[in-house]
């Protein structure tokens, strides 16, 4: 399974998680907005960190805000209602590519 | 391979393509400030098409903008000379992941 | 009347202008969503630009983009029937400022 | 003197004071980074509000969020040596408004 998949079992998971206990069912339960704001705040301090790369420094600086983002994305997919596993799907579907793996992780490459 | 994995080649592999019969070589081409225009544009779409989800209705739009935003940062840490796996690494080392097939299709796990 | 109030009235007045002979009026046919996509980008960009400045150079630039960013913030209240001078009125309020020449100038400060 | 022209001399005295009494100092002492993620925070914020009003509700929210946004790109540029009122200037330079009360209140407009 990757990363992606596994994540978004998690996030799954989390759903029914204690909002004390959890910092994503914690966003779950403040709702749709907070999800948001935090999209466009992660937006933002990735493009930030982009413009302070300088060769090697900076790289993981901006490699932390980046999955920043793409977790908070997932979130809010998650707390609508869809898997983020959707999203990979629709990069396949574009650039044509096999995905082999995650589509026999789903069960549905069955010949 | 994952998507994301798959993916990242392709992009890759576009930096020795045409600016005018590839998009995502265009997209190097203009440089990092208009990247990072294309990431904060996607940022906003999504923000957007989420607010316009309504039960089923909207969700494919979701998707798509979702499917846009990543795939933009991708361009944009490849352009930056950084491996779009690092955020799955960053991801996977996060939340305790195992991330099997991926570290496996890289070759480093052996044994 | 200060510059905000002047495009105000010019941004209201623009509301029954032909979408195809000004960019007002196009963006108040296209819509919300089109109109807080612009805000979106413009709010990238004036980031993007702030980070390019090195001491004299690029302040043209960033002067320029935040003045697209509150203009179409402005173009976006006035869609939805809200003046933006609502905006000076509640900046006033928040740091105690007098603002007298406003006031005035809409009627309000007869003696 | 208008409502914008006040509050730009606000933060430029604001400057010298202490970041432990006053937020606008604190921000000026966090950095351009910090200044940067508040203007693309507030801007997330407005979009989300914009897409919230419905009617009369929210119209309230929505001025409070474009008045963040304003503000906090007004402390960017003061941070960065840029007065506010150069994007006034260019407000009225791109739409042919006279703004006659500022030019006045600058002691330029003597004839």
């Amino acid at each position: 399974m990757s990363v992606i998949e596994e994540l978004s079992r998690v996030l799954e998971a989390r759903r029914n998680a204690d909002p004390e206990q959890s910092y994503v069912a914690s966003l779950y339960a403040d709702g749709l907005n907070r999800i948001l704001e935090k999209v466009g705040e992660e937006a933002t301090e990735t493009v930030i960190a982009a413009k302070d790369v300088d060769g090697d420094h900076g790289q993981e600086a901006l490699i932390g805000e980046t999955a920043d983002l793409w977790f908070h994305s997932m979130v809010m997919l998650v707390h609508l209602g869809i898997p983020p596993e959707a999203v990979l799907e629709e990069l396949r579907r574009r650039f044509g590519l096999s995905g082999i793996t995650e589509k026999a992780s789903r069960g549905t490459g069955a010949s």
